[in-house]
Formats: C-alpha cells, sequence, structure tokens
C-alpha cells in the first residue's frame, strides 16, 4: 500500500479514510459498520480517557458497569427514548447456536433456545440504569448520584465512518439523579464545561458551546447541551453533549425519593457523554495532507529519537548518548520512543512519524556526535532546529507546549475566519454553499423555518450559543422577528 | 435491609451472596444472569485493571478493541472453539424494532429487518481477531503481535452467581502471534507467570500454577495453563489462563507470514484471560464474618478517618488536625476518606467500614485532641493501637504493608494446611469430602479415570502443578502405573 495520502484540496473525504487506515488508527471489520481499534489509535483513546476519567472524578462522580443487554419492556419504558433508538438496535432472540442438520459443519441458530423476551443491545443505558437507580434511591441522603460508565454501545447506523459513525462505538456515559431541577440543569452545564475544558485544553480544538433546538435534543431529553467544533473543510462537528433529561425518566422507572419534609419526590435527571468520535475530530483539526498532526497531550509518542548511523559501533555510540537523555526526558514524563530498529532506514523511519503525527522528531548522527548536537523537527510547523545535546531535554519540554499552543491557536484562528454572520437568506445560501463554515444568523425559532433550511441547504442548527448576545433582528427564511443569532453550519 | 451478615461456617454460599450485595460491591440486573457492578466494586476493578495493564505493557502488550458482535461464519471456523462456545453464545438475529400493531405503547421485533447473517456476541474474541490478524500479518518482521484486550464479553451460563460466574463480564483478553512453538509456548507460559506475580503480590491470594488436562483445556489450545486459588470453604477457583493454541487458529483463519528465508509460514498462537471473577477470589480468600477484608494494595480506600465529636466546634478543631495528615497520606499515595458526614454516628460508620473491608481505620475524638493522639483499628485483625499524631503518618504506610503480608501469608497458610497428600482412593474421598481442599494425589493420565473420579467425588484435576516431582506412584482409581501427582479439588 502506497504511503502516500490522497491532498486534502482533491477530496476531504478520501483523505480522512486513507489516513485513518495508514496512521494505523483503524479499520473496517468483518461485522457491518464496526471497526477495530489498531493500537495506535486505541493508545490515543487510552490518554482521552484518562483525562477525562481524571476530571469525571474531579467533579465527584463514581464509575460503575450496568449490563449490555436490554430487555424489551424496559427498552420501551420511557417512550421518546425508546422511538428515538428502536430502529437502529440490535436485537438478541437466541441464546444458542446448534450443528445444522443440512450443512455438515455449519451452525445455525436452535430454534428451541428462543427466548421469552428479546434483549437489545444497549445504544445508550438510560433504561437499564434508570431501573437500577430505583433501587439506590430512598432518602434524600442517597442524593446526588454521580455516575459515570465507560462502556461499548451499538447502534445500527447504515452510513458508517471510522470514528465518526461507527455501529458499536466506545464512550463514556454519564447518569446522575438530583433532588432538585436546578441541580440537575447545573450538573449538565458543568459537564458541558468539561466537554469544553477537554476539548480546549488537550485535544487543542476549540468548540462552541450551546444548547440544541428541540428538534435536535437527545430523545428523552429536556434540553440539550453540546460543544461543536469546526472541522478544516468547513463542517460542524457535534463532540460531546449533556443533557437536562427533567423527571422524564424518574417517571417513566418510578425513581422517587424521600425529602427531609418526609414527601415522595421524583428526582431530576443528566446524562453526558463523549465517544471514539472525538478521535475523528481531532484527525480533522490539525491533520495535514503529510499525515496526522497530534497534540502532544495526546500523541502517545511525543518524541521519536532516529539515529542515523553506519554499521553497530556508531550505533552504540549514539545509543550511549541517547540514553541519557532519553532518561531524562522521561523522568519530566515525556513519551519517547527511541526507534534503534535495525529493519528500517532512517528515511522510512522519518515517513512513518510524520504520518503518525508525532509531535517531535529528533536526529542524530555521526556529525551530531562530533558536535554535541541534534536535529529537532516539529511536526505542526515541520521546522527542524540544531540543538545541543546539553539543551535538548529543556528545549522539548518547552516546545512540546509551544506545539500544543500552536495547534489550538492555529485551529481557533481557522474558525473565527470560517464563522460568518449574515442577513439574507441568499447570502445564507452563498456563504453554506463556497466557504462553508459557522454562519451565524437569526432564525424565528419554528422547527418549521429550521426544516426548510435544512431541506434547501443541508444546514442545520448547531447551537444557540451559550454566549449569544440579545440582539434584534428578523428570520433570514421567514423574516420574522428574532432575538438572538443562532449557528448553522453543515454537520458531520 | 440487615447489615448482619450469615455466618460463613453457617452457609458459606449465603454468607459470600449476602457479602457482595451488602458491601455494594455488585447486584443482580434484570437480565438474567447479567450483574450491575457498583461504584465500590468497580474501583476494585479499576485497581486491578491498573497494575495488570502496567504489567501487560511492561511485557511488551499493546491493546486494542475488537468488535463485540462475530458474524456467525467466522464462529464457526475453528470448529473446537465453535463446539466449545455454541451451547452458550447469545445470537442477535434483527437489526430493528417497530411499533406492535397489536399492543398500545409496545415495541416488537420488525420482521422485515431479519439480518442475512447472524451476530454471535463475543464469548471470547479469538475468531474476530484471528479473522483481523490475517490482515495484519505478511512478514516476520511483523511479529510477534503482541495484543491486548479490555472488554466485555457473554455467555449464556445456566447458574450464575456475582463475579463468580455471570453471563456478561468484563476481562481482558492477550492474543498474540510468533514466528515459532518454542516462543508462543514461552509468551503463555510468561503470562501464566505475570498472573500468579499479580494474583499473590497485589490479591495476596497465593496461587499454583499448573497445567490443565486436556479434557479442561480452553476450546481450540493445544495447552491450558492456569492458576489455581483456595477458598476459604476448600473449593478452588481457577483465577486465571493462559493458552498456548498452537497453529489452530492460523490454520483457520490462514495468517502466514513470509519467513527470513522468503518461505510461507503459519504462525503460532496464544491467548490469556483473567476477568472480573477475580473480585469473587479477592473476597472469599480474604474476608471475615463482619464483612470484606481488603488487601491494602487493591483496596479503594485505605485508611478512613472518623471524627468523634460534639457540635461544630469541636468538628473543626478535629478537621483541622486531621486535615494536617490527610495531606501528608496522600502525598506518600495513600488513599484517604476522611468522613465528616454528619447525617451518620461514628457507630454506623465503624460498621461500614468494616463490612467495606478498609485496611486500616482511624478514629479521632476530643481526648486524643487533648493528648494528640488518634485511634488505628486494623481491619485483618482487627486490633486496635493508640498513635501519637505526629507518628501516625508513618505508623500507617508500614502498617499497610504489613497487612498486605499478613493477609497473603494467612491464606497461604490455610492453603498449606488443607493440601493433602493421598494413596488410596477411600482416603481421597474422605478428604474430599470433610477437610476439602486440594488433594495431591497419582492419576493414571487417562480421561476415562478423570471422568469416574469426578462423577463419584465432584472433585476434578485442577492442575498437574510445574512444580510437581517426578515420582513413581499408582494411579489412586485405577492403580496404574503415575509418575507425577496431580491437584484435585471440587471447584468454583
Amino acid at each position: 500500500m502506497s504511503k502516500k495520502l490522497t491532498k486534502r484540496s482533491e477530496d476531504y473525504s478520501k483523505w480522512y479514510n486513507e489516513l485513518v487506515v495508514k496512521a494505523d488508527l483503524a479499520e473496517n471489520s468483518a461485522v457491518r459498520g464496526c471497526m477495530v481499534i489498531k493500537p495506535y489509535g486505541y493508545a490515543i483513546w487510552e490518554n482521552m480517557k484518562a483525562e477525562l476519567d481524571k476530571m469525571f472524578k474531579e467533579t465527584g462522580h463514581q464509575n460503575a458497569y450496568f449490563p449490555l443487554l436490554v430487555p424489551k419492556s424496559l427498552f420501551e419504558a420511557e417512550e421518546k427514548n425508546a422511538e428515538g433508538f428502536a430502529k437502529e438496535c440490535a436485537v438478541v432472540t437466541h441464546y444458542r447456536l446448534q450443528n445444522d442438520p443440512e450443512k455438515e459443519g455449519k451452525l445455525r441458530v436452535d430454534p428451541k433456545a428462543k427466548l421469552e423476551e428479546e434483549l437489545v443491545i444497549r445504544p445508550t443505558s438510560e433504561a437499564i440504569i434508570w431501573n437500577t437507580f430505583k433501587g439506590w434511591v430512598q432518602s434524600h441522603r442517597d442524593l446526588p448520584l454521580l455516575i459515570n460508565q465507560w462502556a461499548n454501545v451499538f447502534r445500527w447506523e447504515m452510513r458508517t465512518r471510522l470514528f465518526l459513525r461507527t455501529a458499536e462505538f466506545l464512550w463514556q456515559e454519564g447518569h446522575t439523579a438530583h433532588t432538585t431541577k436546578e441541580e440537575a440543569i447545573s450538573e449538565s452545564k458543568q459537564m458541558q464545561e468539561v466537554y469544553a475544558t477537554f476539548a480546549e485544553n488537550f485535544m487543542a480544538m476549540p468548540v462552541v458551546k450551546g444548547a440544541k433546538t428541540e428538534s435536535e435534543r437527545f430523545a428523552g431529553a429536556d434540553e440539550t447541551y453540546t460543544i461543536e467544533a469546526l472541522m478544516q473543510d468547513g463542517k460542524a462537528l457535534q463532540a460531546g453533549t449533556s443533557h437536562f433529561l427533567g423527571q422524564n425518566f424518574a417517571k417513566a422507572f418510578d425513581v422517587k425519593y424521600t425529602s427531609k419534609e418526609g414527601k415522595q419526590e421524583y428526582v431530576w435527571a443528566t446524562s453526558w457523554g463523549v465517544s471514539t468520535r472525538l478521535i475523528g475530530g481531532l484527525i480533522m483539526t490539525h491533520s495535514d495532507d503529510l499525515g496526522l498532526v497530534l497534540p502532544p497531550k495526546l500523541a502517545p509518542i511525543q518524541v521519536a529519537i532516529v539515529p542515523i548511523y553506519k554499521g553497530e559501533e556508531q550505533l552504540a555510540a549514539i545509543s550511549e548518548k541517547v540514553n541519557v537523555f532519553v532518561k531524562e526526558l522521561k523522568a519530566k514524563g515525556i513519551s519517547v520512543k527511541f526507534d534503534d530498529r535495525d529493519t528500517y532506514r532512517p528515511g522510512a523511519k522519518f515517513a512513518e512519524y510524520e504520518l503518525k503525527g508525532v509531535p517531535v522528531r529528533i536526529a542524530i548522527g555521526n556529525r551530531d556526535l562530533e558536535n554535541n548536537t541534534v536535529e529537532v523537527a516539529r511536526r505542526d510547523t515541520l521546522e527542524k532546529q540544531t540543538i545541543s545535546q546539553d539543551e535538548v531535554v529543556d528545549f522539548v519540554a518547552v516546545l512540546l507546549e509551544e506545539i500544543q499552543e500552536n495547534l489550538f491557536n492555529k485551529a481557533l484562528s481557522y474558525r473565527e475566519q470560517h464563522t460568518t454572520e449574515v442577513t439574507t437568506f441568499d447570502e445564507f445560501k452563498e456563504v453554506i454553499e463556497t466557504k462553508g463554515g459557522f454562519v451565524s444568523a437569526h432564525w424565528d425559532g419554528s422547527e418549521e423555518t429550521e426544516d426548510k433550511i435544512k431541506e434547501l441547504t443541508k444546514a442545520t442548527i448547531r447551537c444557540i450559543p451559550n454566549d449569544a448576545k440579545e440582539e434584534s433582528g428578523s428570520c433570514i427564511y421567514s423574516g420574522k422577528p428574532s432575538s438572538k443569532r443562532v449557528l448553522f453550519a453543515k454537520a458531520y
């Protein structure tokens, strides 16, 4: 397979698909719509998980684990939620295979092993979790209940793309229960904030925080808060959502508590999640025609060191030097790989680390030994610099921070350049079709208009930004009065 | 619910079931045979995972993730493996639910959404992984391939018990491919060693390392290495297994590599796994009639501090003192909980930490403030000691190590006392029926004898210990010659 990627300007979608596979992040599997996450891709997910998990625990949440399968009767209990997911769920109907009497060596479903009640593979876990919460909540002393689950979920998606939309994906789902509406809303906003902080500080991916319109809400939610990022092709990506669920699930599953005053009350709920989709967002925020570009804070390998040598003697001399600063870099918590494989040439190694987005590459050859230097190359700007070996540790530590910051600033500046305010529908259509990006426009608040604009332009309302100013205007489509701009875009 | 546990001597099985629920580790769910792992139980699993994951990475393995569902045609490819798991697998046959036309508000399987090929929820992942490995292995440069997966798996077990045997469970499964038979065998033995080290050093659970007999091997393996632990009721627990798979999966999935000599060769394989079952083993190795006893290295809370006070002023004075050494304990990496809840009395807190097996409990009251002391109680021996506040940090650090060691020694001494060598079948039956434990006996090596002994006594051959000495003897059942003793026991 050629390592050369399609250019983004030629075919962005093809570039993405090729990159995911060539950089060893993931691949399609034998199961329709399900991916295999390869070790390099999984290592990014592990880094994401570790940071998110820390943030969840710091905000008082505990992890737990609930069953993969949901009995149909529980699945259908919260009507809107059931309606939203019924169309795309995998259903277990039998619990045994047997030898196929008609085909030697083949198996078939054992017709005698049919389940009395079908089981659905969780597309999301509200149903099974709220059925459990019923037993966990009696008194106000049991609240708030702040639970998170790391798990796989399954949705029978028709059109799938690695990381961005897959039938099975990995995610975390927070599920919380509270005594008051205000506390639940504040929890869901807090988790939106946690997601935004993670996206910006770790993924170096700027996001707009906002609320979804009614038609874009999670099935079963009273309010959905979202973080929306802008990809390099001008399309938006919903990167994480946090839902205020009102008392919908509490009522569907009869979860009540005894208040301090001795009254029986329904609890208030939230749920919130981010998934392996974030890896898709990470790729489409920073990477270029040469391959991945990873922010240092999430890169599985932050520094790759490539020796350039002839013969074992030179390699030994280089290794001796390198081992000294590898140790020092590791002591600083920097993830380093000294690539002394003799089965690949330096050029092949350079290409590999470029493709895999390793933030910093250090090359060291015979002349460097004589001069006490190394060559340091950064992946984001492709700049190279010759540095004294004595300074390399401190230099790299600072450089990694600089790269992290640079990636964020670059992405932010792209987003700023691709966020356009418009006042007429003609302007709107032109921007959506040519420049792309976020389009900030007045909307009359009706689902009818929202649907019509979507039908005509494929653009959807990504969110009503949290920081939208009061501003009187008129809807770009209907001309009706509007008091706030909302953010439109074509989206993944 | 009463917090009082059934005594182990009355009904060990009942004691276990009660303890798992009362100590907030897990509970049964609405799905047959599937458990909910509660936050406290899940925190133990997280600690186990963290240590195991570190050990896997230190031995060169990388994590990846493969699909949950296995197409039937892949599932049946390796015949023995398929035969071993077909009888107990959950089968997905449909991908959509629809409104039930006959029952308002109910859903039913959409008959039009029947899958062409059924999908099996992975009971283990050899099939889907080896189908993927086919694409990953071309040259000897791609080997060894050292992969691990943390995942949920599903086996339709008929009789389930929390942690010990559940339909869905969490586990890790290592899957590796090698150029030579010797390297694969050495990998599977290495992982047996890793499991034994983890069991003994972290779980404080002594294990016997050995090989399974042919009839007890993993379906599809040429050799199964196991670690076997002895529970307090004299029954054995298979705690982890590591399989040498020969070329069975390589041949079933056509996984070949080009050797240095340019020849096409099948690879050699291993797989190895431990699961949430370990938590069951942990419980039944150390706990007592008062509740859980957790080894410090895996305890979610290592030290619980309970203030004994009247009024807010006393609590403030105590908190001021406590905060000083909480900070110091945390700086030493010790997990501490200062329980200043005013909704529970000290007695209730003491009982809770006893039930939950927190290794060290510190109480501090008004008199302690005057005397500059605290009361330190250890969970394993229930001993209490009064210690100066100035010494408490160092004292606790040493005490935690002492508890860890004491638990291991106690369990080891129990096992030694419950390992009996016998020479006749009468002796064998008597020991198995009265004293229980491991019984070391000669066996003629035939499956027939093994089955007969199992039928008559319910005891199975747990393993042929790695360190079994050459010793000529005669089979306890058939009288035929034998050169080694094997280890029998009744088992979970």
